[in-house]
């Protein structure tokens, strides 16, 4: 008997969409803080797709958010509930492509974005949810079922309308191709040594020089061989700051800055020019996310420091455009922000064909779960390396999910277990479910007792 | 007694925000079919603002959407509510900018953005409903307060992140200045004669060749000099829809068409071409709104037929490049599209910088109403020409508008109602509210007794 089926025998159905708002208080702890966001409570708007199948198997996923509205993002996801309660789960998890097509053309839903913020990120979660299901299913974690995959069928499950210009199917399938070679060697490399991450957990703004410089010595002594520092408040903090960085990290180890979209254009080029001495690696979020011809000029003003952006950039038509005008030194994916894998695949084979290294966006809530698949599928069958590539590593909130983020001599360890790494204990779901949770629930208490005194 | 205050003289606030989903069954009638978008119901989310002034004032507007997920979009404004209750409305109407800078700068609601898709039409709406109280309070239609207005004020208005390096504050108000030279004389103008429009009701792909040339003809009969055509479903069907068009209006009347999004760029260019013969006078939204690059290649590739866009660009950062990129020969702003009258006026004034005509999208429900406002204000104090510009105008669902637009000889007629005309008839809101009006309870009930047959 097939235990993906249902108990009859029959075709097992997606049964149900549960959607869960999940707050942490991180703003309590100034963890997360930078120039533009001095107070994020990391959360998820929370997937669970249910199935009648005998095997037990759920889909999870989630989008990330930092705190309110995330109730507006919970509300997105419940609008495609339709969309996926009664599909036939072999045929989904054989095909995730075929739900994020049906997501995206859903024309009414459609014209709340298109393909961009609120409904995109609900759509990412449901998609993701599929491939945590498809995973699961095929016994595998994700990274190696999407290694394992025929180009052809990779190569299917990308969306090519608006990126067509940059990358047509026979190209994809070419790159997935050429990216099989050596494919089985690099996998044994991976399981052996890892994937390179470095870490921003030194260099928050909220933080005191003297934390920063303990910090920093510590992501040495850990084996990290890249840090990163925010900025963008104040230019005689960040100058100070990446100063004190630098010396006590020494010449050798990289210092990446991100100023999460602070600035204009010409601020930009003055700001991180006034930062060259202590030779930051790149320039991360130096304006809007949107601005792609301001990236170019950007990167033009500022050479020799990379220019690196991507983890608000809202889908693969603008990581085309930056990739066109050679905005960007550094692709940024985030597996949470776009339409799920399927969009980030199509991202990743745009950054393969113009030969820029992707380095993921990571930490809030489940982040690093999430995206080190995708590097870790980049390596082992499309870009075939891990050179000048490293994915952000922040020390946050791991402690809630099943499979979490395991770091060893400054590298990601490659996750085993089966599934997308995307599922949180039932405990966490229980007491961080805002606003009747159990922490929640007793926080909120204690607020309306402390108001009425 | 200044009945802008309270009863006992004290200063009135903001007291509550309300939000209503509404919807119209339009997908009933095919009106609004095109090629992306074959069933819309037109609908929406709609805002109250309502304040403890003794005069009773309230401020009205709401953020379109068609149909499915206007529920996401009214949570995504329910989100803003704490911004507003308890704002001094003295001090709001006197700066509505400050509304929108602390709506924007919610960091952790910048998050579901930034400034793009739902929640930014969340902060339109509201800004929106801010402007029109405004008006109330000033007893002026909201394109006159704008005219009346100082250029000192309005540069005020604007929001410069993200833009400066296209339009710094010293600009916007050299062209303010410039603007008010002969406003009074265009202000007469304005009154006795209103401004161009042009229809696309003859065009919706839903409709059969012969209410096409019927409604066609009646259009220039009425005074239009410029009509639209929906196209990008069938290139066979568009050339032969095309050629019925030209041969109905003559060679005198523009006919504008208009793709929905439909295509990849050499696709764009290819079917634009091919329709060529029949001259359009413009493509409209030939690809995706968030591809500037592919708009700028498509403009090259489709001379001398014209590139217009702008009814989903998300905000200003891309309206910036599609005119840094010489991407466009035609701006289309939307009312309820991005973050507001503030950000249209950086965009009206960014399209001057530029010299590109502005020829604002409308239709649906309501965005006749409102646009009319911003060409207006343009025209008498701006740009200071209807040269080559035109309000798209569709004749549905006026009926709902205490203001609502009327055309005469195929001009907009100058609204001088005070507020922005985007309140609807308190019987309309309570009929077609979902799902509790009294037309969707009915409606609903008659499915469900239809199912459980």
């Amino acid at each position: 008997m097939n235990t993906h089926d249902k108990h009859d025998g029959g075709i097992a159905r997606v049964t149900d969409v549960d959607v869960i708002d999940i707050r942490f208080p991180t703003s309590r702890e100034l963890d997360g803080s930078d120039a533009m966001n001095p107070d994020p409570d990391y959360s998820a708007a929370y997937v669970i797709l249910r199935t009648d199948a005998l095997d037990g198997l759920e889909g999870h996923a989630f989008a990330f958010t930092i705190g309110r509205g995330n109730e507006v993002q919970t509300a997105a996801i419940a609008a495609l509930r339709d969309h996926v309660v009664g599909l036939p789960v072999d045929a989904l998890c054989a095909d995730p492509g075929s739900v994020s097509r049906a997501l995206n053309g859903d024309s009414q839903l459609r014209w709340l974005g298109p393909e961009k913020g609120v409904m995109h990120m609900a759509i990412g979660a449901v998609v993701n949810a599929v491939w945590d299901l498809a995973a699961k299913r095929a016994d595998k974690p994700l990274w190696k079922l999407l290694a394992d995959a025929a180009p052809e069928w990779l190569a299917d499950q990308v969306d090519y309308r608006y990126i067509e210009d940059a990358l047509s199917r026979e190209e994809a399938v070419a790159l997935l191709t050429r990216g099989k070679e050596g494919a089985g060697a690099r996998e044994e490399h991976l399981v052996a040594q890892g994937y390179p991450a470095y870490t921003t957990s030194p260099g928050w703004l909220g933080y005191s020089d003297e934390k920063l410089v303990r910090l920093a010595r510590q992501a040495v002594a850990d084996g990290f061989t890249q840090i990163k520092l925010k900025v963008g408040a104040d230019l005689a903090d960040d100058v100070r700051r990446l100063r004190t960085a630098r010396e006590a990290v020494g010449p050798d180890i990289r210092i990446a800055v991100d100023a999460n979209q602070r600035w204009n254009v010409a601020e930009a080029i003055d700001w991180t020019n006034a930062l060259a001495a202590d030779a930051p690696y790149w320039i991360e979020e130096p304006t809007s996310p949107d601005d792609i011809l301001g990236h170019a000029a950007i990167r033009k003003g500022v050479t020799p420091v990379k220019v690196a952006t991507g983890e608000h950039v809202q889908n693969r038509i603008v990581f085309k455009q930056l990739l066109q005008a050679g905005a960007i030194d550094i692709l940024q994916i985030d597996a949470a922000r776009v339409g799920g894998v399927n969009e980030n695949l199509a991202i990743l084979l745009l950054a393969m064909r113009y030969g820029v290294p992707v380095c993921p966006h990571a930490g809030g809530v489940g982040l690093c779960e999430l995206v080190r698949h995708l590097s870790m599928f980049d390596f082992v069958a499309l870009s075939g390396t891990t050179e000048d590539r490293v994915i952000e590593y922040v020390d946050h909130l791991h402690e809630h999910f099943k499979d979490p983020a395991i770091i060893a001599n400054g590298h990601y360890t490659a996750p085993l277990t089966p599934g997308f790494s995307s599922e949180m204990h039932a405990e966490s779901l229980a007491t961080y479910r805002y606003p009747d949770g159990a922490f929640w629930a007793a926080d909120l208490a204690a607020q309306e007792k402390e108001t009425n005194r």
